[in-house]
């Protein structure tokens, strides 16, 4: 504290993310990382940078990489904002679009920045419990509201909303900007993007953080009405005009033309998911059905902090969340089949003791 | 406008940064970059990616880029911010420092995103004019205020202050924050990062966008006491975890060990400013003594603008702005000697019509 800071600096409580650790050879499966490196694509796309004019400005409106995303998604240009990360994207959509007069709405199990963004901007927000089965009901959120924010999977529980409970809430708030935080659709869920002609009052976000295994690079993207969209350019070009470098960006369009990898690792880690949560199943966990790259589980009788702290000293780092409700549970993200062995054979050990 | 949009993004008048064209082949003097490609190392950083992991998040502390700042410097690390570019170093300081109940005091000529961040952030300001002589006169900083911001050299003109102006400065103002962001400090002027332990008061800001040539890959840093510097990693933390990819952090880091491409570079930008100084002194322009990669000139009798749309026919970019007080002067980046005969070559075809 010092009499130097800003009043709002002395009352945030910033975001923690999963540990980096700085040591080598350690099974990272805390941040939801792809335990896949990304396309062979990218790596050439980064290996031609002696051609890149890196002593000038990126583009500030990143035009090529957005064709790109456009034309995977089959959207326009003009419906699509990048960013810095999708965290970059989320605190650009909080300050756009969420804060309004009536309360943001947003699940009380849920992705932990988002109550951190609304302290960031000062936005009134009401916390909606998910059900005693940790699913988001689409009926809590038909009350006052003046925008609404959750991730579809949820994180960290992976539970997966269908189109059309989301064309339910999206019906049930015309009024009201949804946004649908798709970090984790790829990895087996359906993405609202097909829905944003017929509802202009939605805003999907995504990554190449995790099912494009570029966590590293820093890219996220949101994708919606084109109304939406400059709300999200205008508080951009009032925050830092060039977000988006000159290396993450071809990085980022070679990594979204390679369909084939991207498929491929996608198989690859949904394949361990099923294989993880059948271990977990038959050795006294149970295992929330999830639809993202990780899967949130709980032991039976052994405390999930005991388990996590077990397992790093076995070079295993999973994330455990001192928070009500899901205290007793351990989040895992999928490694590869290698990896999946290896803390299949800890975890083994551990419950053997 | 849409009934979507907050009621601050309603309000907000973007930054408008200099043209970056997407044809090849233009002489481009319009936005400050270096002339000069990055240092050789910095390309053999990057061509080592392949032993980077990109599919992991970065390390959310930049501590190694820190490292080689403050080893670079000779400060401590945690007098070290670092951000996505300065741009955004910038406004992280606008929210965490200079969001008080009495006035910002900023130059009314000066790097306009100032006021944009104002508008962002919702902060009190009072414009300070340059004297005459487009000079920061430091009475006229010793006025009610919350905090104080001021590019050194300042940006259009190239004034630089001296270190002795800039400690009466603060020295006036004890009880406020001094932001000296010095994007040019490296083209003939003295850093004030010397002074940080004898005022605590006082920010500095710097960015490897023009001396050290990565303007496309967007770093930027502050130097101050480390209770300046902790406000920035709350407001950092409560924004994007990440803001520096595994890519930009060593490229950084090459370029700021390579003292002597540095050195070779600077002194070739120095030359080259004083060859066009003198040539458009002879040529009917009078220009303001710059300090830093660009010259602010005006002539004598042909209008500011006539000149940059004809140097625009004949490929040549250099900026121009219509703002009250400026608008008879271009902006014109030093660029290499070849650029720079090309551009002496052009004035002197488009005086003689």
């Amino acid at each position: 504290m010092s009499k130097f800071w800003s009043d709002l600096v002395q009352q945030l409580n910033p975001y923690i993310p999963g540990e980096q650790p700085k040591i080598d050879g350690l099974i990272k499966l805390n941040t939801n990382e792809n335990p896949y490196p990304p396309s062979a694509k990218v790596y050439e796309a980064i290996s031609r940078a002696n051609n890149i004019k890196l002593a000038l400005y990126p583009d500030p409106d990143a035009t090529e990489l957005k064709e790109s995303i456009a034309n995977y998604y089959k959207v326009k240009i003009d419906q699509i904002f990048v960013g810095n990360g999708s965290d970059e994207v989320l605190a650009h959509i909080f300050l756009a679009l969420l804060k309004k007069e009536s309360p943001l709405l947003l699940p009380d199990i849920s992705y932990s920045f988002y109550s951190v963004y609304c302290s960031l901007y000062q936005i009134n927000y009401k916390i909606i419990p998910l059900d005693n089965k940790f699913r988001i009901n689409p009926i809590d959120y038909k009350v006052n509201n003046g925008a609404i924010i959750f991730p579809n999977p949820n994180a960290p529980t992976g539970i997966l909303l269908s189109l059309n409970t989301i064309e339910e809430i999206l019906t049930n708030n015309l009024s009201s900007v949804v946004v649908v935080d798709e970090a984790y659709i790829d990895f087996g869920g359906k993405t609202s993007i097909c829905l944003i002609n017929k509802y202009p009052n939605l805003l999907v976000v995504q990554t190449f953080s995790k099912s494009r295994s570029l966590a590293g690079l820093r890219v996220g993207f949101a994708i919606g009405n084109k109304q939406l969209i400059s709300a999200l350019e205008i508080v951009k070009n009032s925050f830092n005009s060039y977000p988006m470098n000159r290396l993450s960006m071809p990085a980022a369009i070679a990594a979204i033309k390679d369909e084939k990898y991207f498929q491929q690792t996608n198989t690859a880690i949904i394949k361990t998911r099923a294989e993880l949560t059948k271990f977990l199943t038959n050795n006294d966990f149970s295992v929330i059905s999830s639809m993202a790259n990780f899967v949130f589980a709980k032991h039976k009788s052994i405390k999930a902090k005991t388990i996590a702290n077990k397992l790093r000293e076995q070079k295993i780092i999973v994330r455990y969340f001192d928070k009500p409700r899901i205290n007793k549970y351990l989040r895992i993200s999928i490694g590869t089949e290698k990896q999946n062995s290896l803390l299949c054979n800890s975890l083994k050990k551990i419950l053997a003791e």
